[in-house]
């Protein structure tokens, strides 16, 4: 049994954070599109990036300023343009952003991180977000959370939330968090941006290293199209309101932090990908067998991407040849002889070799996935062992459809 | 201009070569499917396979045969089933296919390799292919290229064939080729199969060295879906017929003859990325300021196979910001700040930066790509300099349409 408990109130579950989101006239749609993570006192700050050579303004000062001082009080995150490729001028309105909005707070404009997303190449729309940000502001409230998750999503169906919350030394901590999607979405901070609040007291090292474990279980283990964006961006606020013990080393509270920390990261990871452009369900691939956690995860990753495998998955089609084929090319080594997979509760191939199962029922298996209730039901699960050690990974993607084309055709630059 | 012309014939246009394709009920479609290339003499052979750990029969069992003995006298390949994954079964039916062989044209069974294709579990139908090598012996012919370039084919559009001629000392020599693709395509050698026959005489060890870089330079450069299949196979034979001076060293003919190998291969490639499964036009990435041509081929191949561009070009979209994005994301370092980027001849990014374009002239460059003649007006050329060397790469692809879903979706195992 997991150590924690769902509680509602997303970002604003923990204590000390306020939050909102409003329309600032960014998006054309006309859409919610400003948000805002507030904590009352300054929070220790980590933050997870995209590792693209081609970078958004935003991830190079969110990155710069997390080297210069581990702490921020809030967050900006703009959607509608994602200011990448855009120059000196982008660089420039990044920092007129993180200026207003510590001019309203009553911050330093160090404390303030930004996160952008949308189209490539366009400049966020200054003068929305200059007439945005009062209000934005004025709206900040300790149940702000869903207007915010609301405001940071771009083709998103659905808007990302969880809250988490354990005890540490008697008395209660929790982590929050929210998450958006849904296209250019793979490992190595694939835009998907996460804002994870906690309330939890600790040291900065130890919170960075924390988040970056749970990234790399989590976010980085993610795929929808192969395509990691300019603009990934994780960032974890942890300001110690919970007045619990402060962590300064791994001990049992810090694993137990992490562990939920991971779970929170998890959940949101899994709504990406449930949530990826065109899906009908959500892919889960558990590798076992593999020389190590990191080979595990590496083959998990290259089976929930197959775009074979997720066209299969698609027609509803318990393709076995296309697991094992992207198994095969992984770049993970293993004995083709000694290769196990299952789909459900089918086991479709043992010894490498294809065995006999009940290909109506593992048809109708994969339809009610896809019929399935959004994060419980829909899921379909492919395991592999690869008889090649302890090594254990999971990987989530989604189904390939006619709709991930069309929506890719059809969005306009 | 190339040193070579362009002749008729395929694989039998080198001299010494017959060739055959037959129905032999192996495809439940009842289109051809299987082929033979026999050269009258023992000829040099080099091959490259697929560098996945789940591999058909065929393919490990080439691999053994030209290890212990770099010559071959035929070729012989099955439509329908790909024996992979078929274990101990699988490997005794490919021992057997070969022995019927060559008992029927008189050779070792060593001489003769094997490659397959078709749906992964399934093992070869080995009662019609007992029944269809007589058959299948008896129609070869020094014409028969075009038989056996329709009987290698299973999703393809169309048989995929060239042949080319120079000279050595005033000889003619002539290398043909014949392919198929069309899903499970992506570097590493990837369903792809292709056979090349030549009539120069050279040193195995060479023309392994020659034929592996080739493939590196074409049909490893080529990416359809990203899933390298189990089966791929590219196998050359060199008979030494022409009765040209017999090639020992990198000297000028032989530089001349790789050349026309590279020529030849490259062209099989496209072929086979611009037939992928649903494409509509065929994708030619150049890059060039890469620190080495490696580098310049990773990110060739990752704009080349990124899904976002592929969709916005299915879509007609001039779509820049995913063009930069797949080089990011390549792993290959540059500063953004240099990127340059241009479809066809219109310049959109300069110094990393978005130019203002004639939109509707670069749309209706891409309209009539995919309006245009077959491999010839067909071609959307994306180039990038990345400003950080001199390395240079091309790498092929082709859009992604709804068909490559539909017809991944509704293939059934």
């Amino acid at each position: 049994m997991a150590d924690w408990q769902s509680v509602a109130g997303g970002v604003t579950a923990p204590k000390g954070y306020k939050a909102s989101g409003i329309t600032a006239g960014l998006k054309p749609s006309g859409a919610p599109d400003l948000a805002l993570i507030w904590s009352e006192v300054e929070a220790i700050a980590a933050g997870v990036f995209t590792t693209s050579q081609v970078r958004a303004a935003c991830v190079d000062y969110c990155r710069q300023r997390l080297q210069a001082k581990a702490s921020a009080n809030a967050i900006l995150c703009n959607a509608g343009q994602a200011n990448a490729a855009t120059g000196a001028q982008g660089w420039a309105d990044t920092l007129e952003s993180a200026q207003l909005l510590a001019k309203e707070i009553g911050c330093a404009p160090e404390s303030v991180l930004i996160a952008s997303t949308g189209v490539i190449g366009q400049r966020i729309r200054m003068e929305q977000l200059r007439a945005g940000i009062p209000n934005l502001v004025a709206a900040a409230s300790p149940t702000g959370s869903e207007d915010a998750s609301k405001a940071i999503i771009t083709t998103d169906l659905v808007p990302k939330s969880i809250a988490l919350e354990t005890s540490l030394d008697g008395r209660p901590v929790r982590i929050g968090g929210i998450s958006k999607g849904s296209g250019m979405i793979h490992p190595n901070m694939a835009t998907m941006l996460a804002f994870v609040t906690c309330d939890a007291a600790i040291s900065p090292h130890l919170w960075q290293q924390m988040v970056s474990r749970a990234a790399d279980k989590s976010f980085n283990q993610i795929t929808v199209d192969g395509d990691t964006s300019t603009n990934d961006t994780l960032l974890a606020l942890a300001n110690g309101e919970s007045r619990t013990p402060a962590i300064t080393e791994m001990n049992d509270d810090a694993a137990k932090l992490e562990a939920m920390l991971t779970a929170v990261c998890i959940h949101l990871a899994k709504a990406i990908a449930r949530d990826g452009e065109g899906a009908t369900c959500l892919l889960e691939v558990h590798v076992a067998g593999a020389p190590d956690d990191t080979a595990a995860r590496q083959v998990a990753r290259a089976v929930a991407g197959s775009a074979l495998l997720k066209s299969a998955i698609f027609g509803r089609d318990p393709n076995w040849g296309r697991i094992a084929a992207a198994a095969g090319r992984a770049g993970v080594a293993f004995d083709q002889g000694k290769l196990e997979i299952k789909l459900g509760s089918f086991l479709l191939m043992e010894h490498g070799q294809p065995l006999p199962f009940d290909r109506t029922a593992a048809n109708a298996y994969l339809k009610q996935a896809a019929a399935g209730e959004y994060l419980t039901s829909d899921t379909v699960l492919i395991s592999l062992n690869l008889g090649n050690g302890g090594g254990v990974g999971t990987a989530w993607g989604c189904d390939l459809s006619y709709d991930y084309v069309k929506i890719n055709a059809e969005y306009t630059t």
